[in-house]
C-alpha cells in the first residue's frame, strides 16, 4: 500500500459529531433524531457552501419507514449535474452507544484471552457500528457521499493506548473519489495489551496532523467550554482560547480579573473516553498546528456559522461558542 | 504495515454464505432469518468440533426485540472458561441487499464523476453493510467472536475489476487475537474504472491463496452444482469435481455416458455478480492450491457435515452437495 497518497484537493473541514450531540445520552442505543437531521442539513449546506447546490438527492435507497420512491430517486441523479463541493471527513462519537458494551466488559483495559474482554470487544464493535451505518445513512440522505470507514476495519492498532498503526491512505483514496469518508470512536487491537478503545477524540488529532484541514469543528450538546460546568450557575462561556507554541493554552476571551483561576471543566460522568479534559487538550494539540478549532453546539445557527468556515475571517459578536487558536 | 505478517494457528475454513442462502432474494433487504440462525448455529458448532463448548454466551449486547437480560450476560461471561477452537473466516454474498442498487446506478461498470454512480456507490454500502451488520450480529448470538471488516474500509482496491490491493494483514491480525473476521461482497474504487463491485467469490479466492485454509465451504440455496438448472426435471447432482494441474476440470461422480456432455449451469437471472459459472470457475482455482472447495445447501445437515471437515477423509454416500478437488 502506497502510504505516500496525497490529497486532490485541500481538506476543508474535519468535524466530529460528539456522541452527546447526536444521541440520547442517558436512553441506551438511541439516536437524537432531530438533532442528526439538522446536523446533516448542516454539514451539507457547509459542503455545497459558494456553489449552485440544487435539489437534495437522496443517496440512501435502502428500505425504511415512510421512503420515497426509489425509482424516481434514480431519474433524478441522472439528471443532475456534476456539483463541486469541499471536502469534509465526519467523525462521531459513541453517546449511549458502545459505552455500555465497553465499560462492562473492560475493553479498553486489554486482555482479550479473558472471554468476557473478548465478548465485550464483538458487543462495542457491534453497537458503535450499528451507530455508524445510521449516521452514514442520514448524511446519505441529505446528499452527502458519505462512506463508512471503521478504524479497526482500516487495520488501525494502538500500543499502550496510543496510536501505532493508522495508515490514513484509505481515507485519503476516499477523499480523492469525492467521498465522505465517516469513522468513529471503535475498539481496537493493542499490541501490548490486546485491545482497547480508540476514541474519535485521538482519531480527529491523527488525521488533523495528516491531512491538514482548514479547520476543526466539534459539535457538542453545550455551547461550548465554561469555566465551570455549564449546569452551574454562573457559568461563563470561554470565547476563545489561544494555544502557544509550547502547547500551553490560556483563555484570551473572556479576560478574567483572577489570572490565576483554574478553568474547571464539564465532564459528563458516563463518558469513558473523556470529555472536556481531553477535548481541549486534543484540540490545542490541533491548534498548535495552526488549524483553527471550534467547539459549538450542535445544531444551532452557531454551529452553521462555523461548518460554514466563516469563523475564520471574523468571529462575530453574537456567535456563541469557543474558538481554540494558534498565536505565535 | 508489515504485509508479512504469518497465522498463529491453521485457518480451519473459508465459508461463505451465499446470498441466496441468507436472504429472501426476491423481496427486497429481507433476510432469511431462519436459514441465518441455522447457519450460525452450524458454524458455531463446527467451529466447536472437539473441544466442550459447554453454553452459547451471546456476544451481541445491542438493543433488540425480545432479547435477554445483557446484565446476566455479563456475569456468565465472567464464569466462562477460555475455548479452543477452530478459526473461521466468513464471507457472505448481498442476496436480495445491494443487488437493486448496485445494477440501478452501474456501479459495477465505474464512472464516479457520473452523479448517479456515485449516489449508487453510497447507497450499494449502505445495503450491503447494512446486511453485514446483521449476519455480524447472528453470528454473534451464537456466541462467534465475530468482527466486521469491510473491503472498501480495508483499502481494498481493483484494477479493470481484478484485485490490485488487498493486503489480508488485518485479517490475519484479526485471526491471530482469536476473532472470527466477517467480509462481503462490496462497492470498491478501481485504479481505471473509478468504481466497481468486488464479489464475495473473488474476495474467497484471493483469501484461500493467501491463508491456505483447510477446506472452502460454499453455502447456497441448492443441493450442490448440477448438469442443467436445478429446478427442470432429470437434473442430475455433480457429486465431485476433479480439477487438473492446468485449471480444467471434469465431473468424476457421477459418470457420464457421454462425455462430451457439457455441463450446463443455474444461473440466477439477478445475480450481477455471477452464478454457477463463476462459482465453478472459482472454486476450481482454490482446488488446485490443494484446498477441498463443498458446495452445499445451506442449513441441512449436508451443510454440517461439509462445516465439519469430515469430507477431508471420506464422502459417504448420503451426502448431497457438490466436492470440488484437486487431482494430481
Amino acid at each position: 500500500m502506497d502510504t505516500n497518497i496525497k490529497l486532490k484537493n485541500p481538506l476543508r473541514c474535519i468535524v466530529k459529531l460528539g456522541g452527546a450531540a447526536i444521541t440520547c445520552k442517558n436512553e441506551f442505543e438511541k439516536i437524537n433524531e432531530v438533532n442528526l437531521v439538522t446536523v446533516s442539513s448542516q454539514v451539507r449546506e457547509a459542503m455545497m457552501f459558494g456553489s449552485s447546490s440544487g435539489s437534495v438527492l437522496d443517496m440512501d435507497w435502502s428500505k425504511r419507514d415512510g421512503s420515497s420512491d426509489t425509482a424516481n430517486i434514480v431519474e433524478d441523479f441522472k439528471e443532475q449535474q456534476v456539483l463541486d463541493y469541499n471536502s469534509f471527513v465526519v467523525i462521531h462519537g459513541a453517546g449511549s452507544f458502545g459505552h455500555f458494551q465497553a465499560s462492562k466488559s473492560g475493553v479498553h483495559k486489554g486482555g482479550l484471552n479473558q472471554p468476557l474482554v473478548k465478548a465485550g470487544f464483538v458487543a462495542t464493535r457491534i453497537s458503535v457500528t450499528s451507530l455508524n451505518l445510521e449516521i452514514v445513512r442520514a448524511l446519505a440522505r441529505e446528499g452527502i457521499p458519505s462512506v463508512a470507514m471503521s478504524p479497526f476495519s482500516c487495520g488501525w492498532s494502538t500500543c499502550e493506548r496510543n496510536i501505532a498503526s493508522a495508515d490514513v491512505s484509505t481515507v485519503v483514496e476516499a477523499l480523492n473519489s469525492g467521498f465522505v469518508p465517516v469513522l468513529h470512536g471503535d475498539a481496537v487491537l493493542d499490541e501490548s495489551l490486546g485491545c482497547t478503545i480508540l476514541s474519535g477524540d485521538v482519531i480527529i488529532s491523527h488525521l488533523a496532523a495528516h491531512l491538514k484541514p482548514q479547520f476543526v469543528v466539534f459539535l457538542t450538546d453545550v455551547f461550548g467550554v465554561y469555566d465551570r460546568p455549564p449546569s452551574e450557575p454562573n457559568a461563563v462561556l470561554l470565547r476563545e482560547i489561544a494555544v502557544r507554541e509550547d502547547g500551553s493554552w490560556s483563555v484570551v476571551n473572556p479576560t478574567f480579573e483572577d489570572s490565576d483561576k483554574q478553568v474547571e471543566i464539564s465532564v459528563a460522568s458516563h463518558d469513558t473516553t473523556g470529555g472536556m479534559v481531553t477535548k481541549i487538550s486534543e484540540a490545542a494539540m490541533i491548534a498548535k498546528l495552526g488549524i483553527d478549532v471550534y467547539i459549538v453546539k450542535a445544531a444551532t445557527e452557531h454551529s452553521l456559522t462555523a461548518l460554514s468556515g466563516k469563523l475564520r475571517d471574523k468571529i462575530p459578536e453574537d456567535w456563541l461558542g469557543t474558538v481554540i487558536r494558534y498565536v505565535s
